[in-house]
């Protein structure tokens, strides 16, 4: 990962969009903070956090000072820091609305972590709020940023795999800690489906343009697993794509790591595994010449997210994952909470054009 | 493969058990006779075919005098030839309840190709005739008598893996020709899923021991491809089992070739991809210690399916996939059809225990 | 592997070469005999064998008569076989020029097992005696045959890897039984190199075209393990070829098997792993695109064999892989047990033009 | 990568060691900044560098102040710093002679990077030097720190891959700048070989723990390429170790990117496939039951040398890599020059014990 200190280039870095990172996790500290630092467009110009201590340790590491650390009393002060164009917001899933409401009025252009919220609603009154403001929204789908995935959604569309017949998608892993927010329903909004399976549902929808029709899902919520008091445990989901294209993905929390896509068409395959990671993604594409391994640069995903926000807030276009498009992950994922409970097909009417929820500015990929 | 010309040891022949072959086309030519020389306990001692000189060749290109080849109209005359124990039924979907009938009437027991029938009730016709007869009628899911499938199978049931979540499987081909009987729906039954996605049906319950209590489905049949015209396209199922455990499997006669099998576990998951060819398979297993290939020794899927047959007639027991386990696939086949049909999911009522449909004669793995 | 009973055309078979094996082992049961039944213009028409029950049953049983089967007193009869226009000698390496000039004489044309001899005056004199007798001599490189063997040749000599600076290839396997003859020095002419290291010095060869400048060998003969009294059990071999290109290869005969070439290039490199044995080869080639890995037709290397030396006849083309190309590995051999023996560096001297020591005839690939 | 701000744990940072970097170029900026901030025992307290600026930006980036930075004149100003207890050497390698004296002399342990210098008189005056001043030396053979080369040890040494015969390596690469330092032979010493071919030379010695015998050597330098001017391109190696086995690798600039280490035993074998990158090692090992690519835990290589040293410092122990074992790639680099130069095989007389020229300390590998 190239560093690149701030100071090394000072003139640039006036123009570069200062971002609030607001909520300091395990993502925060592992991935945004170091990907801040090789983004072309973007920096940290403000940490809010609810552990002051944590924050001020952070802010100093990385060149802040202490009066660029706030506690989320004084999230509102940030209406007084012109530097700070943006915010990034790692919260709870509940809290994502009440944040970007908030930073919406003070002006800020918002970049919020998947899912959107924890209902269609609630992620629809965030894009009106944001709309109002008229700032940007963009929904952190990491995986519409990257070279690989965008080679995937190539060969989909592109033809190169003949017409596309069937889908499928995984996105497993193990959450070990009964007391995590990701496993109380108020915190979450759901459970494995609104954090990991929304990778699948989300890829699904970008490789190929398009939305599903209508969806089937059944879920497991084990009896006495302390985990799985509120939250499922598993669910799988069948997906009726326009034409015939059927996609089926599974999720859980209670299944060792697994991350893939695949998609095959009458002259060709292809297959992601591991398809989400932050890095080492593989793609592998199979026609009848054999099979190839594309190679891809190295990057970085969260500086890809930072760089694409920060350029559409520059030109003022619509991100390529504006709220929109979590919106629509939002009603669809409603639409399998209500299969897995109803044990039915569940419609979802008429489906909007090619890429209907996405916005104008397309990312940018990084070159070799 | 080794060759075991049949005179070497021509006392162990006399014990060995005389198949005729029923039908004659790629299947046989290219897989059954080779096998039929590895096997130790099986001779091929009697061909029926419609094509006679194409039987007389063959005939007198395997060590058989013209005598040895019957017409369909003379399949009765095998019942004068006491050196013909066995048929092995290689005809279209549509024959196998007429042709294991009358060779239950003769004495003869009957090895019958996948989908053991065309509906559940003439596979359950076929397991009275049999029964009645005191013959022993075996289905011929060969991925039920290789090492790599019950090394898969020990994985799944010995809790390497830990406590088993979701399944998946594929089994998808492109069927080229709109000629072929696999795309007449009075002679095969049904399109990919009773040809291609049985494989993936049969194997998540052998794996599993178990039996699904529900399913889902959606097919695809497109209009205007001259191949589908009678038979679906494109089948995605999803199947509900005891204690939550959710399996979903894709099949299709309009994909690039693709087989495999995953299981995933909270402590490990297992791959096997390519999961259903003649040879090749390969099987991972992965687990917190890292990823383990196994290897296994050569052998001859059909080979091993022929001795399993002749040694469980020289026993007297039920074969490991007698008729019973052939019929369970057309009661869930016919239940899928149905809720693809209907849109709905469609229940199956109590499952029986573990292995239910299966005998007792466990097949006998080939050694290093 | 397709079947093709000889009866199927008789008309054909007319035009098809007939072969008399010579020596029934391992090799001639199992890969040989099926591999003539797919051969389109070979058939196998005698067999030449010490154990004449074993070679009636395999007569009987591949639709020979026992007025087929000879015992090597009996090889001269064959010269009243006009249907036995070749004979393909499987016998142990030090008996390859007796009756390769047995056949000469006869007018029989040979195709010989690899290494052609035992030293490369017996290879040379062989040579002589076919040109002599106006006879095809051809040794059997199958490597020299396949699609996967050709394709690696076209990536090194088509500049796809750039110019390619350095190779290497691994072939080692386990030999258990002290007492096989393969571990006689006076019947097989040395040890793992002359069996199976003699694969990497002629892949190396082909696919660059050119011919080794000068070689060093090192090599291990372990004191007290019988079965390396009169062999050496391990060699590594380094070879200068022309333009300053270096290539290594390890052989053993007491290391877990293991098959691979490498060629590394500047702009690109290949992998065939496994490199070496009857099917399942595989090939990657990675250049800055990524890494491809070709499909290839399915074919039986022997097949091919069969086929190319059978249609050298027919035309009187020199085929492919000549006498000369096996005296060749000699010539080079000779000088690496003299390296290894004498510690330094031995050089080959001027070395002749492009593939020299091939025919005009190149093999015909077989097709999608 | 997980951040630990050094401001997190205050206390504990008074115990880590402080290190000046002398030299910032690629490997520092990209590699062992980030590793520094990863380093339970390490940190970094001063740079040494010619480029002020660049020094000064990333000084104030990493919560250093400019008098901080040093220019290389100044480098005898670090006596002053009480704070900095090291030095890692990061300069071309004919300078690392120099600056370990300088820094022995001012009571600085050094970490140098490899090969320790550009030959074995200037290797060993610097251990010279170290003991001297009683300072400790450590060699940055970060491949002999990594839990997956300590696998591969463990496999070849535990037995499991029977008794061990053949091995090879490789490590190539392409250098494209005619400028770059490391094709001048006065500041390189040597070509690929001893900045890319070391890592094949000292992991073969590692795994085994053995010394060579005796070198083959051949190198090719192309006339007219404006990069091999000065330096080989390529260079074939063949070393005899004790007891018989043998190991071939192979070095170049003018290659694609290859990294590998295999491993032959009589009853398994590995493969390290990528070798030596900074991560993504992976490493199969094969036997009779298989292929096993165990998991390891995350890591930073670089932090695990930083930890390594600093905590060898604490306890006055021998780091694991101490300059002796710098020396011995010297002393073999030297006659693998020699044999190419002469065409001869080099011996290397009596080889010392096992793991002679590694200190006490063994490296702690992470943890899971």
């Amino acid at each position: 990962m190239p560093l690149k200190p701030e100071i090394e280039k000072p003139e640039s870095e006036r123009k570069r969009v200062g971002f609030a990172l607001v909520g300091i996790g395990k993502l925060t500290a592992e991935e945004l903070i170091p990907a801040a630092r090789t983004s072309e467009h973007a920096y940290i110009a403000a940490l809010v956090t609810s552990e002051e201590d944590k924050g001020e340790a952070f802010a100093r590491a990385f060149g802040l000072t202490e009066a660029d650390v706030y506690t989320y009393d004084e999230f509102g002060k940030l209406a007084d820091r012109d530097d700070v164009e943006a915010v990034y917001i790692v919260l709870p899933n509940s809290l994502h609305r009440e944040y970007t409401e908030r930073a919406a009025k003070m002006g800020k252009h918002v970049l919020c972590e998947k899912p959107l919220s924890v209902s269609t609603q609630d992620a629809q009154a965030m894009v009106d709020a944001c709309r109002e403001a008229d700032v940007r929204l963009m929904t952190a789908y990491r995986c519409q940023y990257t070279p690989e995935h965008w080679a995937a959604r190539d060969a989909v569309q592109s033809g190169k795999l003949g017409k596309v017949k069937l889908m499928d998608s995984i996105h497993v892993q193990v959450q070990q800690d009964p007391e995590a927010w990701r496993l109380k329903k108020t915190l979450a909004g759901g459970g494995p489906l609104v954090d990991v399976g929304i990778y699948c549902l989300n890829i699904l929808r970008f490789v190929t343009g398009q939305e599903p029709e209508w969806v089937f899902a059944a879920e497991h919520q084990p009896e006495g697993d302390p985990r799985f008091k509120e939250v499922e445990e598993s669910t799988s989901v069948m997906l009726g794509f326009p034409g015939g294209l059927i996609a089926n993905f599974l999720t859980s929390y209670g299944a060792m790591k697994t991350t893939t896509l695949r998609v095959m068409g009458e002259e060709g395959s292809l297959l992601m595994d591991p398809a989400f990671p932050y890095d080492g993604l593989k793609l592998k594409i199979t026609d009848s010449e054999g099979t190839h391994e594309p190679s891809f640069p190295e990057y970085d995903q969260f500086a890809l997210e930072f760089d694409h926000f920060a350029q559409s807030i520059r030109t003022g276009q619509q991100p390529w994952t504006p709220g929109e498009e979590g919106v629509q992950d939002h009603v669809i994922m409603d639409a399998i909470f209500e299969s897995a409970r109803s044990g039915k097909r569940v419609d979802l009417g008429a489906t909007a054009g090619k890429d209907a929820t996405r916005g104008d500015k397309k990312p940018e990929l990084p070159q070799k």
